[in-house]
């Protein structure tokens, strides 16, 4: 099994109001994506289709939209806040962005991402013929490790966690590791192709074959009764 | 630019002594690895070549062995212990694994991970002729997500963390992202071929470009002065 990630190229600056969906389903014509591909789009471009952006003009109008858009602070040091979303997901300045975009604008998380890729896939599914599912990313840091990864804040038409309960290894003894995060897996891996600077909003990732199901980025958030680092 | 990972297949069950090293080189020789190209192996396989295992006849021998091989301990809850290790990573049970191995031996990090993606490498490289990064790979939870996910714990050929600051984007922004664990990344890639249940230890990941340097995985761990979350 070779699993394989291709850029999806020719995607303009994405302005609001923009069919995003019909234009990711335009860049993957030529691709030739097949039953069980996934497609990967980076956040921004969902946001900013979306409108989910907010004029600011300082850094004290962006501070104030951080803290608007914050359901919680964890943690503050200097200038960084580590924030609960409304969506349940714990990232830096609330998911709000300063870059890639026109002007004074700042970049909020879509307002429902599952629900964004749950749509970007009917589309997709629809234009093309084929079983896909979608996973829209945005790039957090972590407690413990240096450096930021892409991981899944949208999902659809796969589950995000692959549940391995009860497996067995190829020796018949269960399984230590039960629960993995694939969506998570699928979007640091994409970002290996869309990158940061490179102005690619979107992967199509093929040959992994995830559990299909109607499941969502928001499976992937640990409840805060379970959770010891809050 | 597109990323392929493909699994290696034909690597027997690893014991203490193996010379794993070698046994890596020859299943990537039919593979046709070429220059640039990443050797992403699975911790365990590593561990059990270096003989780092020990007998644990039940639960509690397991439990003292974790006590042992942690160098602090951050949390507990039942039988679940978040660890710092040796080496200064933060992960549950310091790392010490039950499944995938004969009888009742429990599996240790290896003790210095870096070195040993060091030692691979130098191995690859001389006997394929091409020059190669190599990642080691171990399953880790995070505190605020769902799921485990695979992240470097060995490095060797590459730098881990991509530093773009100062770096502009497509319109001459500097970027609001700075440092991306593209080690972390590559990891999780690499864990949809290599997975829990498939008996797979070692994934080929070609079409990436990476910088290349004398990295450590070390680099990955966020100091402890800057950690909010210990």
């Amino acid at each position: 099994m070779t699993v394989t990630i291709r850029p999806l190229t020719g995607i303009p600056e994405i302005i609001a109001g923009d069919d995003l969906a019909g234009m990711l389903s335009e860049a993957l014509s030529p691709m030739a994506p097949t039953d069980g591909d996934i497609l990967v789009v980076t956040q921004k471009v969902v946001s900013k289709a979306e409108g989910a952006t907010r004029p600011a003009a300082d850094e004290a109008a962006y501070r104030q939209i951080v803290e608007e858009e914050a359901e919680a602070v964890l943690r503050r040091r200097g200038p960084l806040v580590i924030t609960v979303t409304k969506h349940g997901f714990v990232c830096a300045n609330a998911g709000v962005d300063r870059s890639n975009v026109d002007g004074a604008q700042v970049v909020l998380l879509p307002n429902d991402p599952d629900r964004s890729a749950h749509r970007i896939r009917l589309r997709l599914e629809r234009d093309l013929g084929v079983t896909m599912a979608v996973i829209i990313t945005d790039t957090f840091g972590r407690a413990w490790r240096r450096g930021l990864v892409d991981v899944a804040i949208g999902v659809s038409g796969m589950l995000p966690v692959l549940d391995l309960r009860g497996s067995t290894d190829m020796h018949g003894r269960i399984l230590e590791v039960t629960e993995v995060a694939i969506a998570d897996e699928i979007a640091a891996a994409a970002e290996l192709v869309t990158g940061k600077a490179r102005g690619i909003p979107a992967a199509l990732v093929s040959g992994y074959s995830y559990p299909p199901g109607d499941g969502r980025a928001t499976d992937l958030i640990r409840p805060p009764a379970e959770d010891m680092f809050r």
